[in-house]
């Protein structure tokens, strides 16, 4: 019954929409033990009240991290990530947010091996519906006829 | 004695190395729970044996989150990252590999504002030197002389 | 000065209360990230609103651990947990509740040899002494004569 | 693309298996924090050294979360869980043995509701394929053709 | 059934042992994380190659913790900390390590009210038995015959 | 461009501040799984209603960690803490509370060789700068001029 995403499956203009996680207080100071980033915009409220944002905001790097941790919930992807683009922090992020992100296949392209490569807009929005953060990733997949057979040759990293 | 890293410290073609980070089977617990990601790559010994590296590799956003992370147990710069481009998984990374980043400031712009621009590469390299993962990342950094003339207007984000 | 229970110290419809202890929207955020279930009714807070229960709700399994839990932190029970059974999710548990558990013993079996089983019934109540969470847990715990005459021969599992 | 589970795709005797974790030294220091429970079978290596099993050993607790957080990596039932029954720890779980739960419908039941009832027993295996723990579970699984029929009026808990 | 320590269970001389707890690489990781401190003693293991210890080296914070936290796993003290005293590093305590803490009453003064002041030499010793780790610490602890004649009206805080 | 505090950059008399951190309910819990310390003070809300402070609390311990983890993001000493003392709980800490350490050199003493000692006032104030915690540390710090004529001989331990 688990849900396998193969390289056939991707269709350009193809939209879809993960489910939503919302940022907790939680999360942000998770974030910043994990990552060593304890920039006082993210843990000291007093700092924050005297910025034009007001309040805590999360780490760019935990709404990138929650963007594709979200996709990971969906499905798994039968391949890795090569590499993600232009990545953009359009709005700040606040404690309470829900974010979603929304998938759009932008191009899909295959040498006629074994995988295919796809490339995804990867838009990041929150309860409002406000984009608060866009990229572009680029995927190696597998072909669905090739699972068969024998051992991927590549089966390569997973982003 | 905080070190803080202004628009004027930047200079074309400067390379700089972050302290160094060894890449824990915690790191990969903490990074599966934090993210949601728990393909078999990060979390599947007996899977990842069947695989061509053998055994678990840390996630590409957990390398990435270190790559940024070691940079703010650096010095605070004094500005927000706008974004990030071009990010590229060279190699995989292990558990107990030991990663820098070093920097080399590429580019930097000024429009003769409280503002500048500065777009640097980031290479992040384990224990043999071995390049693992590539970006370039672009920063809103203030110039050092306008921090004494009242509240900044644009503090922005920061990444 | 340890507290040790030994199978003497059960008597068959004996009750005591361990001590409270309140799950938290951190707890909720880290149970997610370390059983890896991220259901929208535990972390997508816009998800919840159009729910009945209208606010993110306690995974069951982590209403089952605090059960466990604290009674880990009440004096040490000299055995292990041989099985859990009827667990009974009765009400939802938000955060912000408090929660206890309530321990009666059912029955106690001893053959006579240096353990004996005892059977006890859990309940798990909030601050409004409403019960959420029923189940009964069977223990196989040492005599305390026993205790000095050498090492166990079956210390055996601990729940 | 996601995957949802309703009350028609369970058949009775149908068998699945989930994806494989790992258990780490990090989850079981991570689950003594979460649980309260530092008994020395988990957090002391000295003590362990002096018991029949040699070394720490997973939390009963532990085992039976990864069963359950397993099935939430899978695919999303329409649903919620009623209860746990008949929980027993077969053998102990220790640090790098990898986890896998098999699950096999054993009986479904409907009452010509929206709604019907579940239930499946969850055997847990180690990479030895040593059953390590096993339980049956009841589930609460909405029918998908009442999906589409307006908001859900019992959309319950989930465990 | 639990174990309630009071100002009457002090002894001077009296002198008796917590549990023990393994220091794990997990712990370290979380600890850097929890304070903030990527010293890289504690988190790069190429540079501790370098080193006279040869090895990363947990936290001084982390075993003062690891002392204190031990003794909250043993009975609770009916009273707060006031203060702790001449916390002196001995030794290095590495990844494996097991520690266990010592406590000696050193003194006890009651002015006759409903609390007293005790004073302990706490030895935190690893599994060699090398004292790693020595502090004093003074407990404001109620009496027990007091605790019954209403709420207390000081009853602090707690270390 | 990391900032290395050597021996030569203390002043008796000289004070600085580091950045502040807030006390988040998600430190507090993290705190007690970490330490073992679930003291109804920290954990349970109900209790603390019960009580004068009439809220949870932070561990001691806790505001003891964030001063010295202050302290780290600070600038690297190079050195290590040999002890701390006369350590305080002055006023109780709440969530919400946003601590900074204020550091005052008292005493420096060397004996001509590649080190010296170093003894600070570390002040622990809150957001209303009422003092919270107080207590004096040493530190064994290199001086920058031995820096480079080769490896030091007594790197020692890093508090």
């Amino acid at each position: 019954m688990e849900n396998i995403i193969h390289f056939e499956d991707y269709q350009v203009g193809q939209a879809r929409k993960t489910p939503g996680r919302t940022v907790t207080e939680a999360d942000i100071v998770f974030h910043a033990g994990h990552s060593g980033d304890f920039y006082p915009h993210h843990v000291d409220c007093e700092f924050c009240k005297t910025q034009p944002f007001g309040q805590r905001i999360a780490h760019g790097t935990l709404t990138f991290l929650f963007a594709v941790g979200l996709q990971a919930n969906f499905g798994r992807v039968a391949g890795h990530v090569e590499g993600y683009h232009r990545l953009r922090f359009i709005k700040p992020v606040f404690i309470g947010d829900t974010l979603t992100a929304r998938l759009t296949v932008l191009q899909k392209n295959s040498d006629g091996g074994s995988e295919g490569t796809v490339t995804e807009k990867c838009e990041t929005i929150n309860q409002k519906d406000d984009l608060v953060f866009v990229m572009e990733q680029t995927l190696r997949v597998r072909r669905r006829e090739r699972e068969n057979s024998g051992p991927s040759k590549h089966p390569g990293r997973k982003g």
